[in-house]
């Protein structure tokens, strides 16, 4: 059994010189330590290891570890489906909906991971701020408010976001009480007006 | 000027052996080296070069890193000064002042530096966030909603506290666009109702 296994990693390594293999093993290794460790305390050293392949591949697809960082984020959440979702009883409801649909998303563990690790990563790595607001603000967040038709989307995407990245830190990466430990649903309720005004309430700039 | 400074390095070294003196050359460099680098990226073997004391001195007097970190860490703001100022027109216009004082705060450079060191202390490691709710909570967002007399103060603190967070990292530390580029008073004006509304407003709860 144990000499199977080696034998399986043997073989996974020797296919993974080559190209198209070993990208994708640098992704999957790359996708799990990021959720794991974070951005900041995963090395492209670390990342290679793991990927049984030459830290040199690494560098050579994706140039930089924000590189790599770039090329495998993906929104937890199919955009589609968030948007719908959302704007399923109407505008007026958008931010109660999205409250709720956010939380549920971050009380799952694995779709939690990924948005920690992407909180975190924009923290301690200000260019992975701008693959952050691609990847979420202008898939979900942006389009949210344009189909709602409000001024200014791509403001109140950043509202949104805010107050978003805020209840990730708190609730969940900083886990700080009482909020941590307050039911789900009550902590949507609280925070679901917060979101409706920055979707659909007057701004300060008209 | 090269060989004074050098001799008044060696002399300062020469001193930092003593107690007192070392442990405030530690807490000097350590606040510098946390605000400039972060909590992260900062190694008590950088502090201790910088405060020209032996490693093992960190160590002895304050256990680790997050021990350190919790013996600088202060509000970047007096407790009692900034609760006189959110409350100086009364309850109703506690959000309005409140984000107008948070955004006049972090638009100041130095003060910003360290709310970011905090933020990304917390991001970080999660021992940090029970240190930051300590200093920050419990030393002005808590006293200031049992001030306003609502109920539940320390639930609505977290609430304001996600606000806040998620305001820093958006517009200063991940710095997204467009919020990041927008006048310090519209994005306070915009916040100020979310403020207000975790600090006064119903909670789901009762």
């Amino acid at each position: 059994m144990a000499e199977q296994a080696k034998k399986a990693t043997a073989a996974k390594r020797g296919r993974r010189t080559d190209g198209g293999q070993a990208k994708e093993a640098i992704q999957e290794a790359a996708w799990r330590l990021f959720a794991e460790n974070g951005f900041d305390r995963t090395s492209v050293r670390q990342i290679a290891l793991a990927a049984h392949v030459d830290p040199m591949l690494v560098t050579h697809y994706f140039k930089t570890k924000a590189g790599l960082f770039a090329a495998i984020m993906r929104p937890p959440v199919e955009p589609s489906e968030a948007i719908a979702f959302v704007l399923a009883e109407g505008p007026d409801h958008a931010g109660e909906r999205m409250a709720a649909f956010i939380l549920r998303t971050l009380e799952s563990p694995d779709r939690r991971k990924w948005i920690v690790a992407m909180v975190r990563a924009a923290t301690a790595e200000p260019e992975i701020a701008a693959v952050v607001r691609e990847r979420f603000a202008e898939t979900i967040l942006i389009p949210l408010a344009e189909a709602i038709g409000s001024s200014d989307p791509e403001y109140r995407a950043t509202l949104v976001m805010s107050q978003l990245i805020g209840l990730a830190m708190t609730r969940y990466i900083a886990a700080v009480e009482p909020m941590a430990s307050r039911p789900a649903d009550e902590v949507a309720a609280d925070i679901a007006e917060t979101f409706q005004r920055y979707l659909t309430g007057p701004l300060s700039a008209g």
